[in-house]
Formats: structure tokens, sequence, C-alpha cells
């Protein structure tokens, strides 16, 4: 079985929306074994749109179309598949009745606009969407299955993840994707490390990219099934996170957060944050983890110097002293933050996110991360980052989270 | 003049690589009145790019390729081309002297797989890349024009910036695009006020698009120049304006914290964040903005019920009574804040992201979220997110900080 992926909007013919559906849905594919030939943007043209679902459906026997299922009037999936089929669009009583249901359970009321999103070709089956408006749609062209999926990334996930995924054929060979998470060393470092394991043409391929301050290592497997895979992908995964050693963080979907809190879970104890230039990432990235509060506390963004004095007991001498950056005050942070909120944990930042504010002797870039724990001594980090505000403050974040994901690590072994 | 844009690659159609090229493409070519009808990206597999490259030149006038064009044996753009127009790959001498002085250049030998980038179809124009070793090409295909670029994106813009933009037709006029930010209104509810300025086919045509939780409002123009865009465009974004009043965020790279710390400035006033179930995520935001110290004290994340007493003063009864979720709760943790932090402002969350920890009574995408001010009377509102956790915690901060934005808005007028 292969796939065609059809991506649709002048937001993304115009170059002002970068398609990530197309990859994601690809991806998806992959690993179930369909391999996707091409993919195809086209703009909210009904007749462009239509000449290329029946182009597609000759191409391949499956077919995903993203977007153009909105209410308004550049919105013209609907309109075109029904143009492919040569059939009309008719309200349907059910999809309305659901979409009557979805915003009153919200307290709003539809607006006539909306009715559109329950016209449905004739003879085409309607795929309830439960996180958003637009409904998906399932039809036969020709000898290829069509679905239709919203183009807002997280209702076209929910819609595949949870309708399309279980109508796919069962998976024939397989290509899986296997990604190992490395912090703490570049990735020039990284692979100096792995170099032979990165041979061409090799079965398991592997490569390295970088990417939301993390270096990735991608083993990417060609095997008849599951078991062939994992003979092939296992031995050099675990080749690999022998000689990478503490720098794994995790696989897959693992971020540092989770693993952060995967940790804390397992040794029972809990943490809280004081956050300076990063002003609340840290909380934002370990709270983004369902079940977070299992084991964060809270804590403090003391943005203003006054605040780290009032809510984190800092010192004023020391803010005096040594200024807001510093590997002292970096220090009095984290000790002040875990007596305020009682956690078994504190980690902090103070830096220069710039791009203002850094002089020769603190210069941008520059952040101090501390830990301190409730039975272990202090321990404060000085680093220089050569990046600008957004990277500063992301690997900042990372680089404090790191702190204590090392240090469990080690009372662990 | 209307183009279409090819991108080849199986790291592209597997999805491991998002396709950032033609976006780049379709901006650089609308900047100089060229529409792009449609982005296809095709794998490795030199009959589908034949095909593809055939097709493209029969819907457009301009055709672009990226990629395909590397030493390694899944580099087959070239044999399609040669396939395409019905030729041979000949050896170009000077394309290999070329290659060779690239490699002696830097102090190294050209290994043998490399001559395969001096093999160009017959007849073609090679375009030199002064930046690296996949040599660009320029063919006719029946009425179009047809480049090939390598798919490395720095390449590509140099072939683009340096030898293809100089070849583009004088320019005939201009597609600008402009782009007008809402909040607070659903995309349905946007649609139907500005519905009679959607037409299709008009200059310039409006279009909505829902992304990171906003709904925005495109305006592309075709014109001769500037001042003819300008003519067209600015009574429809009057208009656009006008009606949708204080949901108006702003327009382009405008983030909704950029926005509301634009306000606080000119008021010269502060704010401090109280968050629950964002964990930060607001502060984050905030302090995203560069210079965000000069009104932005900090904040609490109270994600301990405990922290919610101990660091924001919310009565043990009022979270006894009414739960952390609650609409007192909200207003407590808002007039605690202002207080401990002394600002002008205080915003506050407190909601149930989920997946887990839904009620009946309390589901999950509950959220409230409060302002307390020095002068006024706090409030409060109440929504239902119909959203994951991610977007519930996205939308969350953005409707706390629109009810500071939307109050400042309102004592400003």
């Amino acid at each position: 079985m292969n796939a065609v992926i059809l991506s649709i909007g002048d937001e993304l013919t115009s170059g002002q929306t970068v398609d990530t559906n197309s990859a994601y849905l690809s991806r998806e594919l992959a690993s179930r074994g369909i391999a996707t030939l091409a993919h195809c943007t086209i703009g909210d043209d009904r007749a462009l749109i239509a000449q290329a679902i029946r182009s597609a459906c000759e191409l391949a026997n499956l077919v995903i179309v993203t977007g153009g299922l909105g209410p308004t009037e550049d919105d013209l999936t609907r309109q075109a598949l029904a143009d492919t089929l040569g059939v009309e669009l008719r309200l349907d009583e059910k999809c309305l009745a659901v979409l009557e249901e979805f915003f009153r359970r919200r307290g709003r009321t539809m607006v006539e606009a909306n009715r559109i999103q329950a016209m449905i070709p004739t003879g085409v089956e309607v795929l309830e969407n439960k996180v958003g408006t637009a409904a998906g749609m399932a039809a036969r062209v020709g000898t290829a299955q069509v679905y239709l999926v919203p183009g807002v990334p997280f209702e076209m996930k929910w819609l595949f993840e949870n309708v399309i995924a279980a109508r796919l054929p069962e998976q024939q060979g397989l290509i899986t994707h296997r990604v190992i998470h490395t912090f703490g060393a570049g990735e020039s470092d990284v692979g100096a490390k792995i170099a032979d394991l990165m041979k061409r043409g090799a079965n398991p391929t592997v490569g390295t990219t970088v990417a939301a301050g993390l270096v990735s290592i991608r083993v990417v497997t060609r095997a008849a099934d599951a078991a062939g895979v994992n003979a092939l992908s296992q031995p050099v995964i675990d080749e690999l996170k022998s000689r990478l050693g503490h720098i794994v963080l995790g696989e897959e979907d693992q971020t540092m957060a989770l693993v952060l809190g995967e940790l804390l879970r397992r040794a029972g104890q809990t943490v809280a944050t004081a956050e300076s230039c990063t002003g609340g990432m840290i909380g934002q990235m370990i709270t983004a983890v369902p079940g977070s509060s299992d084991y964060y506390m809270g804590g403090v963004i003391a943005y203003d110097n006054r605040i780290k004095q009032e809510l984190l007991g800092v010192p004023q001498e020391l803010l005096a002293q040594h200024g807001a950056v510093s590997e002292p005050v970096a220090l009095a942070m984290a000790a002040g933050c875990l007596k305020h909120f009682n956690s078994d944990w504190a980690i902090s930042i103070t830096g220069i996110a710039g791009p203002g504010g850094g002089t020769d002797e603190k210069p941008v870039g520059l952040v101090y991360v501390a830990l301190a724990g409730k039975t272990v001594a202090p321990i404060a980090v000085r680093t220089l980052f050569p990046a600008q505000r957004d990277m500063i403050r992301l690997r900042s974040s990372l680089a404090a989270m790191d702190l204590l994901r090392t240090r469990l690590l080690s009372l662990r072994s």
C-alpha cells in the first residue's frame, strides 16, 4: 500500500505557513509499513483541489487530505471532493446535531456559518471530530481510499490517531525510526564517539540532528517485521547508549522534563523552581507533563531583584556585592526556594538572556544554574551560551533540569 | 506568471525532514508578483520525479525543483530531467573543472562519486553554485521555464538569490501578504463578521486561519507596485479592524505578550502572575519579549495547593469550600499576587489541563482566569476549552493575558 498526502490552503502555497502535517502523517504511515509517494500542497482553489484529489487517487491507493474543512468561504475541500465524486453536498443531520452539541457543551451558540461544516458530499462517510468543529470524511475514489481531515495540527492528529489509524490495513514491511536524545555534549563530540556506526547504506542507518537544544541520534531500520527490526536495531541502540553514557536523556517522545519527572517520581521526591531570566520556562516545561503535580510543588519567577529578596530570601548584600547574575545569587535563590517550598530539591537560574543587558564582564549568554537539596551540598554551574535570547533561555532551562537529572542518576547508582 | 515548486527526497516523503524550502520560495516569488499554485514533494524515484516535472510544466510556466542533485545513489533529479526532455546525460567539462576547483580550494580531494554532479542533460544550462558541489540547472520544458537547485536550504537560497532571481521576468506586480491576529472569538464568529470581504477572486483576498491559539486574517493583495497594493489593501485592513474591534490583537509578528507589554510600557505600569495549571507559561511568554523586565515583576507558580495558601495567601477555607479550580480561588490568587508583588496588575489562572483530574462537575478544560488591579474591581472569567493539555494551557495563558490587554485598552479609550 502506498499513499499521497494533500495539504490545502493559500497560507501554505503562499509560504506564510510551513506544512508540518504531511511530515507527521508520513512518519505515522511509514511506521505502519505504508510508503508515502508524494506530498502535494494546493491553494484554496476548488478546481485545482478536485484535480489534485483525482490525480492522487490514480497514483496511490491511500489519499489523506488535510485542511480546507473550516467554516469560512475559503474552505473548499468538501466541495472539491463532491466535484471529484460527481455528487452534491447534502446536510448531514447527525453531523449537524454533533456540531450543535459541541457548541452547547461549551456554552456557545453555533453561528450560521458553521452549518457548512455539516454539509457532506452524498455517499461520503462522516468521521466524528471530538476536538473541533471540522468533521473528517472517508470516501472511495476509484481504487483509492480517501480521508479528509482538518488542517489544524492537533485536530488532524486526533482524527488520525483515534479514527483513521484503526482503519489502515495490517502492516506489511516495516521502516522504523528510533531516536535517542542526548544533552550535555555538542553534535561533533557525539558524532566523534559514534562515527563508525554512521556508515552510509548500513541497516540500520545512524544519523545525528540538533533540535530544541538536544543532540538526537536517529536509527532507521528496515525489516520484514517487528522481530526483524528489533534484531537489527537493538544491538546498535545498546552500543550507542553504552558509548554515550549519562548524556543519554531518553528516547522518542521523552523530554528532559518527562525523564526528570520519572526520576523524581521513583525517588518519591519533589522539586521547586526559582527562575529569573527564563521567566517560568522550567515550570512550564515540567508542568507540560501530565501528572507533574505529583512531584512539582511550584516556583517563584523572580524577574525583579526585589522579588529575589522578598520571595526567595536572597540577601540584599549578596545582590549588591555580586550582582543578580552570579554564583552566590544562584545558590541563594535555590536555597531560598528549597526553604519556602519545603521541597526535596530546588533548581534556580539567573542569567543574561539578551539582547540587551550584557557587559564585558557579564556578557549576554552568561547563565548560572544551581541545585539545592535537603541532604546534599548545593552546587552551581556557570555557562556561557553562544546563542540568541530564545536559545539561551531554552538551553539554560535544560541545563538546570539536567543538574538535577544527573544528580538523581548518580544517587541511584 | 505562476509557479509550481517540486521538492525531491525520501527524507521528505518519509516525514523525517519538514520541507521549508517551498515556503521560502513561495514567499520570494510572491514578493515578485508570481503566484505559487502548488508544492509537490516526491521521493527518490526517477520515474515519479520525471512525471512530476512534466505535470508541473503543464500547470505552470515556472517550475523550481529542489533536491536530488547530490552525489549519491539516491540523487536522481538530473536523470529525471533528462528523461523528461528525452535526452542523455553528458559530462560537462566546465562543470567538472569548477567542481575540482571547489575541492582543491578547500584542501580536499574530489572523490569519484562527485563526478556525477558534472553530468548534465544535453542542452541544459548549468547554473554555477559557489557555495556547494551541486550545480543548478535551467531548462525549457514545453512552455515552462524549469530551474533545478540543491535541497540544502542555504545552497538553495544562494542559487535563488544570486542566479535565478535576476532571470525572473521584470516584476509585473506585487503580491503582498498582511496578517491581522485576533483573540477572543472563534473562527466562525470572525468569519461571520467579515464574510462579505472574503469573496473568492476579490483583490485583496481575505482568508482566515487558526494557529497557536489565535484566529488570524490574511489579506493578500495584487497590484503593480507598493502604492497600488496600499491603495487596495489599506481600506480593507481598516474595515477589518473596525468590524473586529477589540478582538484585534495586532499584525504580523505581534504576539499577545508583545502587545500586552507595549500597553503596559505606555501606561508605565507593572504586572505579576499567579499560575496554577499553566505552570509558568504566562511568565515564560511575557519574558520571551526582550525588555520585559521594565513591566514584569515576576510570579508565583502555585502548582501545589499549599503554595496557593503560603505564597499567595489564598484562604484555606476558600480552597476547601470551592476547590482549587473555582472563581473565588482565581480571584484570591490574583489579589494575593497583587499584594505580594506590589504590582499595578496581577493575572491568575487555575484550571484542569488534563488528561486526568476531570469530574462531571469540573471537566478537563475548565479554566478560571482572573485579573486584579490596584484601582479597579477584580474580575474573573470561566472558560471551558475543548482541547488537549497543550492547547488548554496555551489558550488559558492567552485568555489571562487578554483580560489585562482588553482592560488596558478600555482604560485608554
